[in-house]
């Protein structure tokens, strides 16, 4: 079974913004639920198709296909529910790791998390001075999540 | 926008059987509501990915992409809410149109309906002598809803 299996934090301070340049990307849910998503995404000028399964853990099924870019465009504008999720990723390479640092924008903005993917579950990992907390378990910062209760209106006090 | 338009119908008799010979379809569905589905179809050793729009009168957005036998076969095994849709497709040419006619097994065992695509709503169509009365607008023989409420079960009187 093709799976991912990561862990995310929050992001502290600005070290980590001189160690990569920021991608664009777009993305939405066709579908969101809490046993599997099915997510379009642009990065650049190529077009993804993700469908994942239920999190168990920090494990989680995933199937990944490029699609054309005209496909995910009107994909994104008619069949994802707004608000889109749109971020920066910045790739940045640390003690034999690859971290993703997202810096949303929209309805996210203030928001940073890093992920780092992991091979074993139970793999140790060496975490940069910048990573805050772990918030792997909180739900709250699943993407398709995000794209339902964007984190500019937590403070608003909106119920999850 | 990729758009599909299609009538389909009931079948009448056996006249259609020696006209083609059919091929199994296996499909399940990730995602369906009124305004999207995500199918997923394995025909023969080949797998797809659909996803389509709300149906407008006879026409639907529809976006199909090519996957992995296997990834078809394990998003159809973990991914789709059982019970699968399997049937037997045979494709008939007649009076310059071609005819899908689906004759379901399984859960939907004695159900027959033929489709037959159009590249415009208003286009005139003559039917084959084994066609029966038009079900276009019954959302109950929309292959998500009889995934949902099998054929079986429908003269048991379970609610749609």
């Amino acid at each position: 079974m093709p799976a991912e299996i990561e862990r995310k934090f929050l992001v502290k301070g600005d070290a980590w913004r001189s160690l990569a340049t920021g991608i664009a990307y777009c993305q939405g849910y066709i579908a969101s639920s809490a046993d599997r998503t099915v997510r379009v995404r642009v990065v650049g000028e190529q077009g993804f198709l993700t469908i994942k399964g239920s999190t168990v853990g920090i494990t989680r099924a995933e199937f990944e296909y490029l699609v054309p870019l005209h496909d995910a465009l009107e994909l994104l504008s008619t069949l994802c529910d707004p608000p889109l999720i749109q971020k920066k990723r910045y790739t940045i390479a640390y003690a034999g790791l690859v971290w993703e640092v997202d810096e949303f924008e929209g309805d996210n903005q203030g928001l940073i998390v890093a992920e780092v993917e992991l091979t074993d579950p139970h793999q140790a990992i060496t975490l940069p001075d910048w990573i805050d907390r772990e918030v792997s378990d909180d739900p709250r910062y699943f993407n398709a999540n995000l794209a339902k209760h964007p984190f500019s209106r937590w403070e608003k006090g909106e119920a999850f």
